[in-house]
């Protein structure tokens, strides 16, 4: 039943998504009380100009202008 | 009014989703009574490698690894 | 596979959710190429003073504020 | 830097929230390599006459309609 | 055009909401250059236990027990 | 706290984007009572041919389809 959606700045691997999919659908399974095929994980990578925390975007704090 | 969001795998092409965006439009319409100008539909394309069925990426799936 | 999401004013009953489901699932089966089975579809109430268009919440028209 | 959000259908605990929370969140900055401070997690109860899977609401599948 | 959405934890007032939608419409349409009449702003309110900073509850912080 | 996703049809530039982030982060903090620091925002660009309003899409009204 769970449905999973994973926001983060682009640039993890997919075998950093590969092992995070199965660990949480194990945890969601075993905590939430759901077979682990019901569950759905989905990334949605953000680019680093499209994501701002404090007011800056994150590609002007990664090129150190703010 | 109503917002329609569809995620889905990658690799359905424009024809298709003109088609559903028209007839789902009609179909809020005429079910849940509001205007068809009023209806929004929003395609989110997601990679096989982003989405996660019983903790299992699609790509792994697909390339026969699970 | 797709997962269809419906934001909404609040007020629509659960024959309209019921029949709207029902009948979209068929729709994303037909034209998007997946079976019934795995089209999920959640929907999404949304009160009127928590949507606001062109600036206006929706509670205000009503209510004839704006 | 993640922010996992997670729709379920409503009746879990506020414990199995808690613990939920935490063990993502330790996941989440071991697996994708951020911090466990950057992390936000966001549950979103779904009433189950709200969600449907192949075209039956679960409210439905509850009350042996389907 | 654009569709605007807060996710922010409950407890803001309807006059909060509705200077704040007032507001960012106006900020879409003259910094994204769209009309006002074409932007959406949908406020969703998130209880203090469906909210986890850092691996808490804000239910938790609030009740002193992190 | 709140976290601002702006779905938009894509062609904003990354200027467009900072002014827009940092003017809503202030706009949220102002009359929304939180910090500056706790805003997030996220822009989610969509493609035209993702994107119909009235059931056409917007690449197909650019193009003089409709």
């Amino acid at each position: 039943m769970p449905i999973i959606r994973v926001e983060l700045l682009a640039g993890r691997s997919v075998e950093q998504k590969r092992e995070f999919a199965r660990s949480v659908t194990e945890l969601a399974s075993d905590i939430l009380g759901c077979s682990q095929a019901s569950v759905a994980v989905i990334f949605d990578d953000v680019a680093r100009h499209d994501w701002a925390n404090g007011g800056h975007l994150e590609s002007d704090k990664a090129a150190g202008k703010t």
